[in-house]
């Protein structure tokens, strides 16, 4: 999946991509399909690329900022990798997951492997400060999963978690990408900007995914009303909750004890959803996230890769897949 | 469980449970009770109490060698909490297993919460070329549990593999445990020396362990042949078939074949491997290993810290759980 708008930084791209090949590879345990399933089967490579935009911005050297970004892209991968173990996930961004190709033994031990490839990356680095923050970042990942799992199938969801979970399990990444390249070139104080900047920019995204997941057409190419069904009540429910409609509460609340939705209370849902304006209404929130970002932004002197990172932020609230 | 020989330092080895207590804290997830069984329902803790008298030996700061060692607990502890995931294994050092008494899913997660915390002591202790080398340790006990998995249920199985992988999933540690601690003092030549004295008892302790399921009693707390049934053959069975013992042969193919073993084939198996000098040469091979660990420890100062891991070393070899 590419997307127009990062063809400006299409050769670091390829660039990450090589790396991932080459940190990847091992003599072990007969992994190779796996790492070339991860590096070819590969999603928008958003991280990577909000990393290298802010690295090229603040004048960071290529080699770290490679690494970085696929330090980002691996430790995101590696979550992924067992999420789709934990939800039986068979597909993932339109391609088998590693779960569906492999057994859940292979695929477990394969996500720690690709947990420890990022690491390594990070470690390369050479920069105590920077590796306390991506310390600090991993473990924030794992604490949001595990949070979403002590949520699941709770009825009624709680609005504050959903927050909670979204800004562990994602935003605090996008904050890495483009907090760490400031911290490695102009010190903490100006990474925090960049730390705020890349968090707004991460909830936008998670919350016009959560969006997604209710309106999203084949091109995703993943099932719609996944969320619901792995106990995941997210923003647009949440709302229309908060205002006390019963259609969807009913619908909520079966399907978190059938773990299962039906084509009929599926269409009702989302009708209920868009009718009621709380699509809209998480939509609007996350452009508002995006403005706040680009609004911090401006702390930062506007050069062409500040300026591709404007669109980005444009994309993520206007994508469709 | 604990070992009389470790009193010398029960002081430092209970400040490494707080210490575990403290990181392991976390708001997210309610795994307060999974973290109280890590604590609490622990092992020998062989490898902090290595690492402490390395550090102890070699005048480490107190916080560091804490760290350190509590550091690569935790790296143990999360492969063993995936590896019972994948093994289905019900109890491990006489207590349920995590997986046991939580479901798989919170116990992936948590596998990786503990793997996250190990990384956030590491990076603590701020030193670029001790994270080189837990980086590359994590990354080789990764790759031994993938080695150790392609090779599963292999037959005929292959000694070359077996000896790489006990190097990869418990040599490489116990060279970290008494490397690490020298390379913080000393730099990385006698480092050196002290990764291979670790790594030689590393083997020496997996040697001895493996021929414990064959052996052990209601001590260890587990059921015995269980390698077998998981597709492991240890040396006294390759060492049997290497002597073309076709008793041990059918019987190690049939548990290949079958993933099950029966009462009668298990003491057939069991007297084969004791008669034939088969274990009795697995524990010899320990003992050269423990030797060649001694001969290398002359290179330091001898104190009441190197006489504690002396007795450690005589320990693994004569231990019967």
């Amino acid at each position: 999946m590419s997307i127009r708008v990062l063809n400006p930084i299409a050769g670091e791209l390829k660039q990450i991509d090589r790396l991932l090949a080459e940190y990847l590879k091992t003599p072990y345990g007969e992994i190779e399909p796996l790492n070339f399933h991860t590096v070819e089967k590969t999603g928008k490579k958003l991280r990577p690329a909000i990393t290298i935009l802010f690295g090229r911005a603040c004048g960071l050297d290529e080699e770290r900022m490679l690494k970085l970004g696929a330090c980002f892209e691996l430790l995101h991968t590696s979550t992924l990798i067992h999420d789709d173990v934990i939800d039986k996930a068979g597909t993932r961004r339109g391609h088998a997951t590693h779960n569906a190709k492999w057994d859940n033994t292979l695929t477990v031990l394969y996500g720690d492997f690709v947990f420890s490839t990022a690491m390594r990356l990070a470690v390369e680095l050479k920069d105590i400060a920077a590796l306390e923050q991506i310390s600090r970042i991993t473990r924030e990942l794992v604490s949001g999963e595990l949070l979403q799992n002590a949520s699941a199938f709770n009825f009624p969801p709680v609005k504050e978690k959903y927050f909670e979970i979204i800004r562990l399990k994602t935003a605090v990444l996008f904050g890495g990408c483009c907090g760490i390249p400031l911290l490695l070139c102009h010190g903490r104080e100006k990474a925090n900007i960049g730390f705020e900047i890349g968090e707004n920019i991460g909830l936008a995204f998670q919350l016009i995914d959560d969006c997604l997941d209710y309106i999203a057409d084949d091109k995703l190419g993943k099932p719609r009303l996944i969320d619901l069904k792995e106990g995941k009540a997210t923003l647009p429910v949440l709302l229309a909750l908060e205002k006390g409609n019963d259609i969807v509460a009913d619908i909520v609340q079966k399907v978190f004890e059938n773990r299962e939705i039906s084509e009929n209370s599926g269409q009702k849902l989302t009708r209920e959803l868009r009718e009621g304006g709380f699509l809209a209404e998480t939509i609007q929130l996350a452009k508002n996230r995006v403005r706040q970002a680009l609004a911090l932004l401006d702390n930062f002197p506007e050069d062409s890769y500040t300026g591709v990172f404007r669109k980005i932020c444009t994309f993520i609230t206007e994508r469709d897949f």
